[in-house]
């Protein structure tokens, strides 16, 4: 797994350069740090920031613009942002209703992310937190304490992104927020490791023959290892497992996620959409809106994962509004 | 190199059932076939087909809506579709004003299509055709008379659709077709093998430390090895490659297209770019638009292509319209 690097240590800082100059009517930053942000910052609106450790692209930087994200903090390789990159970021975004933090579960972000809020409150600037748990994997992880966030993360930017562009409060984004973290459930599969370009090694093994399932974006262990199978054998245990974790019932509706992490093809994600879809029209499960391709990778790992998210009305509404971001446009 | 299916004969067919099911809002289909076609069919324009084996998605599929194209005709994996299926989407997309088949330079594929046109003259139907061969790589080969077509068919689909959405006529989009095509000059790099499924096998070998300049999508063979080096080393080999073929001078306006292969990371996509925009802003060259990701893929193939395309101001607008695929949307 050759990698198109030139020094490790300036992988982060190359990617942000090449990402501002590839979508220079969307993104700004501030200077000398990843923090990307919104070119067209909105005043009066209350700003929502991601991030996290770089390695998932498109996400979190991908997602800013309108209907989504304000800002996007980017660490190093799998590592999560200091306290203080992500308090530039809040201070840069801020315009005066307030900033929304929006934190994948792992223990690194979390400290991270808090301890900014903390650096903000100082200044007097009203911050509020999310925590994205949505991964049913593993309780408790090295790693976390709880669930880990996964892809279901990109739902959350989607439907409280466009909440602020609606004009909801902090208060008002950060109940949102956690209903649509209560209502989204993922879990994934790896199939190869992801090469980690800062290390050149490969984040774990597995044989041939072998899948791991619940693997984590990071490579964290997820419950167990299995034979491969064909796809709609693996589609259907996933599945079985989310209905497991979520209340959903006949005639309930739900938007659905297919995330590739990365080296796994749009074939294949279609291939597994395709079984989504028929087992949830077989439960008469409404499916509003279907997402399939690479949104939260984790490199070049081969893997998937699904999503579903149980809607309401008001839910339904922001995941159609519009969104215009780099790497989620919705008209 | 596992792979998320069921059987290998059901790939193609499960896959686009797949997409259907995630794109009810874009996408038709003509029965039974693997033939997809716009939802809201629009009388009076001119219609777009293009297609070819399967195994590049979101190509081209992923392409059909509006603003780009109105139908795509799927092969089997790495395989011409046949004439009939060709002939299917031209009678399916056709309300009148005739049918521009754009086609990527494969024996097969032109082989097919144009049979397709040929049979649809018997009905009466107006068809014409464009034929891409964008990459600048290789003259002839085993695959192909004169040069492959490659990641530079989908800066035609923009422009050539954005072109037919605005009421050009069949005899117009032709010409336009071909100024796209004589301005457009690409060149990849391939950096691992891709699996493919239907074989299980690898499409070719690759040591360690080495790269194949021009390698095709389909692996066909480029010009040459070499031993890997860093990012930018290769990026400006390619870049002056693609200079000798084009005549961009100062002040020149240009569209950059930084396609990834399947397993290459948006990480690496956005290192390239940022090299080649450096390279672009050092010769004066204006980047008028710059499109990075996976768009033309080879599976998980390992790698990457730059395009460039000089513009001029018909084709600048045409670029800048407004666009709404699964796969490619523009505001």
């Amino acid at each position: 797994m050759k990698k198109m690097i030139n020094k490790p240590e300036n992988i982060v800082e190359e990617m942000v350069s090449g990402m501002l100059k590839a979508y220079p009517e969307y993104l700004g930053r501030v200077e000398d740090l990843p923090v990307i942000v919104r070119k067209d910052k909105k005043v009066g609106k209350t700003a929502l920031i991601s991030g996290g450790g770089s390695g998932h692209e498109p996400s979190h930087a991908g997602f800013v613009g309108y209907g989504m994200l304000d800002g996007a903090v980017a660490g190093e390789v799998f590592t999560s942002p200091s306290a203080d990159k992500v308090y530039e970021a809040i201070k840069a975004v801020n315009s005066g209703a307030g900033v929304l933090l929006i934190i994948k579960n792992y223990s690194g972000d979390v400290m991270n992310f808090e301890m900014a809020a903390e650096m903000a409150a100082m200044e007097e600037i009203e911050v509020k937190k999310i925590v994205v748990d949505d991964d049913i994997a593993v309780e408790n992880s090295t790693y976390t304490v709880g669930r880990r966030g996964i892809a279901g993360t990109v739902l959350v930017h989607k439907m409280v992104g466009a909440a602020a562009e609606k004009g909801y409060s902090l208060g008002e984004l950060e109940a949102l927020g956690n209903k649509v973290i209560g209502r989204t459930k993922t879990l994934g599969m790896a199939l190869e490791p992801c090469m980690v370009p800062t290390t050149g090694k490969l984040s774990f093994e597995l044989a041939d023959d072998e899948v791991e399932i619940g693997l984590g974006i990071h490579g964290e262990p997820g419950t167990h290892r299995e034979k491969i199978q064909p796809a709609d054998v693996h589609v259907d245990h996933i599945l079985e497992k989310i209905f497991k974790e979520s209340d959903l019932k006949e005639n309930d509706e739900v938007a659905v996620l297919i995330n590739g992490l990365g080296e796994t093809t749009l074939m294949e994600l279609f291939i597994i959409n395709n079984r989504v879809a028929q087992v949830l029209e077989e439960k008469n499960i409404k499916v509003v809106d279907t997402i399939v391709g690479n949104y939260m990778t984790s490199l070049d790992m081969g893997g998937f994962s699904i999503t579903l998210t149980k809607l309401d009305n008001e839910m339904k509404e922001l995941l159609k509004a519009k969104a215009d971001t780099p790497a989620f446009k919705r008209f």
